[in-house]
């Protein structure tokens, strides 16, 4: 017995537990060169709604009737390949499988010692290597430059702005709730946080949390937000856009004040992120959250429920504010 | 008796002939470490209108009563400074003036035995280190991608599609006449050229001039040319932001679509480009051009317009149109 969840219908609006489906099949036989895994934790992400869709997007839509992947840390349970042993721990893109094989590509051994299983699928997975790298690798920050984080309580601003933190930057976070805000200040360290649904005037608060003008802008949100930074940024400052969430909703393509006068005018940079084409960069990265993670300098939030039967509910949750910080599922 | 040019009045709109002074000084004596210059060719640009004013802008306004400056080409006569010698000629950010000294910071030497002395005000000058550094910095095309040039009939333009060519792109211009376009294939070796004044649909043109997508843009024109772009780029493409002349004009900020999504989905880059930051490249960049104009690889047209009284006229006729190419007083 080996449960499997596979997409049985494309999610049209919210996702429904119907759109999934539970369906048994054989415990893989190994071959020569493959490893047998045994989901320990999964992770279920927002992004993941969007490869439901068959619309195009950089990521490619998920098959019906084939099972879903994300984010998941596994128990090497039977090895035929070299470098893996029984009772090893992995994390990769893997199916919503309670057993599945591998041929070990693509995979990251884990250190239980090191850090809790699960902050592998968080601060020490995709959203610590979103954060670290999109952050270093575009926006460069150097000590005693200004930082500015939008969607800053989120899973990957969080992270974003305790980094900015360790590498000396005046952090600033904005987010849409006065307990956000409170928590960015109190609990990860923010110089300065901003209620966006609270301030009349997004460019004179940013320019007022920001003194010396802004360096780097890591942006999940976009839209206004964006136009208000922008207003502010340095000579040669670093955008880093990672997300539009504020316009992933609109059906027409949304309109702003044109970039480029200001872009020219700063000798800014504008780039978009996806953390996958970093991907040779990753052990690095881990490295140094890893290292973070266990001085305490890094600190996360989870919400983890219990069983491989409430992944589906547990994705839904998502869009219901049922988490706080990253949801994971224990198997 | 030296003649100077000072700036009398700012400009208000086209600027006028009373907006300049002619003055006579005293012909500067040498001291220790300076040498004494000749002024022989003399750049009239655009851009020196927008220093005529006082509004902030990337580089500071020039001084009301003090001598204008630009690129100048000049003849070393007396010198005082080791590594330069009488009969020299240098090119630099010089004042408006027959005679000045120097300390010899910020001048490049240039070699008359390798492309005529106007040559080092454009294609040897700023306008060629735009091009190219712009280009290669930025830009970084690699073979067999496709280039497409904005504003590609201009003195930036026209070189970076040349160079295009010559790093093996598959190049396209758009400009804004029909004399335009067929100079951009004839003379400078476009693969294909847009007329955006005759062009309903620029993102249909755009999409039918780059079969293989969009991998590099040089925008010197922004606007709803650059919206025609950006639904065409590739993944991974770098956009160059080295001018705005479609909005240069507006009173009120220009909108546009937002670009954000477009940026993600595509780990797109853009960024403002200002030639002066790169000024560690120009020797590097200088050379790359020479050995191109030499081999007959780079070709340019110029306007030359004789003597020293003629500055203020030449710099006015660049709004009349009066130019063909780069406009250069040779004193």
């Amino acid at each position: 017995m080996n449960k499997t969840i596979i997409l049985e219908k494309r999610p049209v609006g919210k996702p429904q537990l119907t759109d999934f489906k539970f369906v048994d099949e054989e415990k893989p036989q190994l071959e020569a060169n493959e490893i047998l895994l045994k989901a320990s934790y999964v992770s279920v992400d927002p992004y993941l709604r969007g490869r439901m869709s068959d619309a195009k997007s950089y990521s490619a839509p998920f098959e019906l009737k084939k099972p879903i992947s994300s984010g998941v840390v596994a128990e090497v349970v039977e090895s035929n390949l070299a470098g893996f042993s029984q009772g090893d721990f992995v994390s990769g893109l893997l199916e919503w499988k309670e057993y599945q094989k591998s041929d070990g590509k693509g995979l990251l051994k884990v250190d239980p010692a090191k850090a809790a299983l699960s902050a592998y699928l968080g601060v020490l997975g995709m959203t610590g290597l979103t954060a670290y790298l999109g952050l270093t690798e575009i926006g460069k920050p150097k000590q005693g430059e200004t930082l500015i984080v939008s969607g800053a309580a989120g899973a990957v601003g969080s992270v974003v702005g305790q980094i900015g933190k360790i590498l000396g930057c005046h952090v600033v976070g904005i987010a849409g709730t006065d307990e956000k805000v409170a928590m960015l200040k109190a609990k990860y360290g923010f110089d300065v946080a901003i209620n966006y649904n609270t301030t009349e005037n997004m460019k004179e608060a940013i320019a007022k949390a920001c003194p010396d003008g802004v360096d780097v802008y890591f942006d999940n949100v976009g839209g206004e937000i964006t136009d208000g930074v922008l207003a502010n940024i340095n000579q040669f400052a670093r955008l880093i856009i990672c997300g539009s969430i504020s316009v992933y909703n609109e059906t027409s393509v949304p309109m702003g004040p044109r970039v480029e006068t200001t872009l020219v005018k700063n000798s800014a940079l504008m780039q978009g992120f996806i953390v996958r084409n970093y991907a040779a960069k990753f052990p690095e990265a881990m490295a140094k959250l890893t290292e973070w993670v266990q001085e305490g300098k890094l600190t996360y939030t989870e919400t983890i429920v219990d069983g491989f039967d409430q992944i589906p509910q547990a994705f839904i949750g998502l869009f219901e504010g049922k988490n706080n910080g990253k949801m994971i599922v224990k198997i």
